[in-house]
């Protein structure tokens, strides 16, 4: 038997619409990538929405296609998104940081027709135009000012401003099915092509009211969301779609996330909260401390995409008088798996323990289940110690990549490449990548807790931990140092220093001082070379 | 195109599985209706809703099987609730205050095949089952030491912690469609018989999302709510849902709303958050007052279901630092319409402009939309000033009442029956129901507010103000007095005391003073039969 409430499918741009309607006044604020700052208010992000899907409409869109974008935190750039997810089309964000080779393979397997880019790509983006087949139209974010000039063949070249923004145009805005494709995102693994999340309406809207509860970004209308982490990446913390839908003040900063662009956005809009990356933290309380500048009325900063260090939490509470959450997700979540918000046992924990705990990634709001389980796919103990595949599902997880036949689960579960602990209170934390765990006998070792431990040891600058082979053990831990130019390191003091901070059976078995560690063009640790020519080392000694 | 995130369907379960999960060791307090305070953990009661749930296949429930309960706040009722709705059956929740007649009604009209009873209501019940001929079975709330013994013929008879509750048995819950029915509410309305409200899992799930969110009950997994408003009245506000989505405690106050027990949970139980209407707040407060007692630490109650007068938002913030919220709905918007959460701007109101602002309805969340129009059914200003008709729509607003084939709505709206005005802000404030408001040209009047004028006269008993017919105007309003015993007011007198709050095209036309103004069964002002008897007053002066 059904139900007999109302027929109300979901169409995200519903949530632009309730903003426009309801929080008309509030302010979305752009640090423009032209310069200056730019503010409209949710009624009129709402009107230049409408008005850019009418001239899309016009222009031929149809339900189904994929629309790119290649833009930073823009006003422009987030009427895009609901222009185009509204009419039942795909909105493709692209990540501009990408290797070119990387980008025309993403362009080319999504089939996009449009790209809407801004300044600071387009000339990129014109010279290889003709590797890019499927493009019909170029648009270009910005007005007429300050709009470029380009021979762009067949391929269409339109001022965003002149073209779409204030045509006047009404739409009836069309009626989807709750799972309609509303967004792309493609993950660009350390291995293989990069695979594209195809998020739907339904997926984004759970997230959505999800990511305002309480215990996640907790939004409300009195708070200003400073929207660091970009819209390309991982859905942008899927907060486009969360601040509208609570009528909280959107500050969007274009291009400019250097220290001084984000304090002076904090203090001049009064941000509330901001969400980033470690990074982005880091390079802010650098130029707090060369500046002595503060951060008022800031409240609080979420931490995530990278572990939140220690440090990180102690200065800004501290100094600043803001509270850091540790957060959790992936591109193929929508991206929100966890946030670490303290249970009602917190506060009686001492200074010690409540550190402990908020190093942890945190736990699951209502529509993500998670587990950790062996190589046998057996769960396993959630006692806060014991290591175990992340296992994911719910909602807004991913079940397959686009284009792929075959479903990206195991028995309905998503494996997040992830190792990690979850504690009788439910709070996960991430010990190590999956495929760098290494593996003796029955006991999992984590290689960052391995390389952490001997980075801090004196002359030491950089560490890699890998497994190698061993007779009896199966794996067992293999430390690569590189020291400090000019700088050696006595192994005995390393193990000494190990010993510390780890148990007997976690310690290395050998520890190889090499010349370079080899780091990928993102500037991490890659390991790959590091194993294949070490793995065999135990056994073989070289 | 349809997006790529897993095929997970709404099963209203799926909030309980997550609380005995994730919350595991949370705690459900019930004060028993044997008497006595029962805890118990998310993880318990999922596991006894797990074991009611099996016992109920085996009986024979099937799918849209209507499965009534009759009964008080209890970790049982709860029970109930997803052991039902769980298996895609609906759970009818019947509001024992109702007349007999009333309630045998609702009982046929469902179809119930069964009823959870407490012990409160079981003899009432037991002694009418002749005029139930769909009930199979009655199941009584209670324990085999409390079991009444009763003939009920060939009607089974069980005794719920016997038969239902630690059967230790497991069960596959099924994958329901998002719209499937969850559960049914009859609202018991002035005219005509009771109307069936059949919620939907996917109504009841965004419902519960919105609920927790920071601008509506704002819930944690560090709250303790105190859920007075009963689980037969509107959907309990969606409380259970919402309290186990996040984790929040639960304390549920079984038979005794007495302010003496709602004291001692909230001190007892350190609740931080309660929900209920006006009475049951007053009674509270008479309570506090004779034994100056106090309500530490709870921080906030939501006050719904009638109007939060003035009085009761300083009492409870002077005398017990406790704030207080305004909230808005209606059984057919399951129920959340409006809460009164401030916006940025609050705060730099003066401490009349915050009273002002606060006494008003609220504001929608997000899921809910909202406008006032006119006879003529046109929109009509969002000014703070302008009446109109209140009209609502969204996924969890009705489409049609159970049985009905004929649409609730028109043109995709529902119409509330209340007059009410929508600020620029979008604050909604009731002002009248839509029978009762005067119609005069194109002006309506309040009669609500022509009534608490008048009541504020000295030597005033009752006002009773309905529109009489006039030739000129349409309607105009007349106003009925009923005097204190032994005392007389002079009309003069009257129409002066009125000038001063109201404008001059509101005042009453005439007064007329009757010797007793006629009460409903629930000791309402009952406006028919003054309607029949004076509604040509104005015309032939009688």
């Amino acid at each position: 038997m059904l139900g007999l409430m109302q027929d109300a499918p979901i169409n995200l741009v519903s949530i632009l619409q309730h903003a426009g309607r309801w929080h008309g006044e509030q302010e979305v604020v752009t640090q423009r990538v032209e310069g200056g700052i730019h503010r409209q208010t949710y009624a009129e992000t709402l009107t230049r929405a409408t008005s850019l899907a009418a001239r899309l409409r016009d222009w031929g869109l149809r339900p189904g296609d994929r629309i790119a974008t290649m833009g930073w935190n823009t006003h422009r750039h987030l009427e895009c998104w609901y222009a185009v997810s509204g009419q039942g089309a795909v909105c493709h964000t692209l990540n501009p940081r990408l290797f070119v080779e990387q980008l025309n393979y993403i362009i080319n397997h999504a089939g996009d027709r449009m790209i809407f880019v801004d300044l600071s790509f387009v000339d990129a983006l014109i010279g290889r135009l003709d590797q890019l087949p499927t493009i019909e139209a170029v648009v270009v974010m910005t007005d007429r000012a300050n709009m470029p000039v380009y021979d762009t063949g067949s391929v269409a070249l339109l001022c965003y401003e002149d073209w779409a923004a204030d045509t006047g145009a009404s739409l009836e805005w069309p009626t989807l099915d709750d799972n309609t494709a509303s967004s792309l995102c493609y993950t660009s693994g350390t291995t293989g092509d990069p695979k594209g999340v195809l998020y739907s309406h339904r997926a984004n809207l759970l997230h959505a009211y999800a990511s305002c509860l309480p215990d996640v970004f907790n939004l409300s209308a009195r708070d200003t969301i400073l929207m660091i982490v970009p819209m390309f990446h991982a859905n942008s913390w899927g907060l486009a779609y969360a601040a509208p839908m609570v009528g909280a003040k959107l500050v969007l900063p274009g291009a400019d996330m250097s220290g001084a662009s984000v304090q002076r956005l904090i203090t001049q809009e009064s941000v509330t909260k901001a969400a980033g990356v470690p990074t982005v933290w880091n390079t802010l309380l650098d130029y707090l401390d060369e500046t002595d500048l503060g951060l008022h009325p800031l409240r609080e900063v979420v931490v995530g995409g990278a572990a939140l260090p220690a440090s990180m939490i102690s200065t800004f509470r501290d100094r600043y008088q803001v509270g850091t959450i540790h957060a959790w997700g992936m591109t193929e979540m929508t991206p929100i798996g966890t946030f670490n918000r303290p249970k009602a046992g917190f506060d009686v924990l001492d200074a010690e323990g409540q550190l402990h705990q908020r190093l942890k990634q945190g736990r699951v709001p209502f529509g993500v289940d998670m587990k950790i389980v062996d190589d046998q796919d057996d769960d396993v103990p959630c006692d806060g110690e014991t290591f175990g595949r992340l296992l994911v599902k719910g909602p807004w997880t991913i079940d397959r990549y686009y284009g792929d036949d075959a479903s990206a689960l195991a028995h309905g579960w998503f494996d997040t490449g992830d190792i990690a602990t979850i504690d009788s209170e439910g709070y996960m934390q991430i010990t190590d990548r999956a495929k760098d765990v290494v593996k003796s006998g029955g006991e999992w070792i984590s290689s960052v807790a391995v390389e952490n431990a001997a980075i801090g040891v004196p002359g030491v600058a950089l560490a890699a931990c890998i497994g190698a082979s061993h007779p009896k053990w199966g794996e067992r831990p293999l430390l690569l140092v590189q020291c400090r130019d000019g700088q050696s390191v006595a192994e005995s003091d390393l193990q000494k220093a190990l010993s510390a901070s780890l148990a007997k059976w976690q310690l290395p078995d050998a520890v190889v001082f090499v010349d370079e560690i080899p780091l990928t063009a993102a500037g991490k640790i890659d390991k790959k070379p590091l194993r294949e020519r070490y793995s065999s080392y135990l056994t073989s000694g070289q």
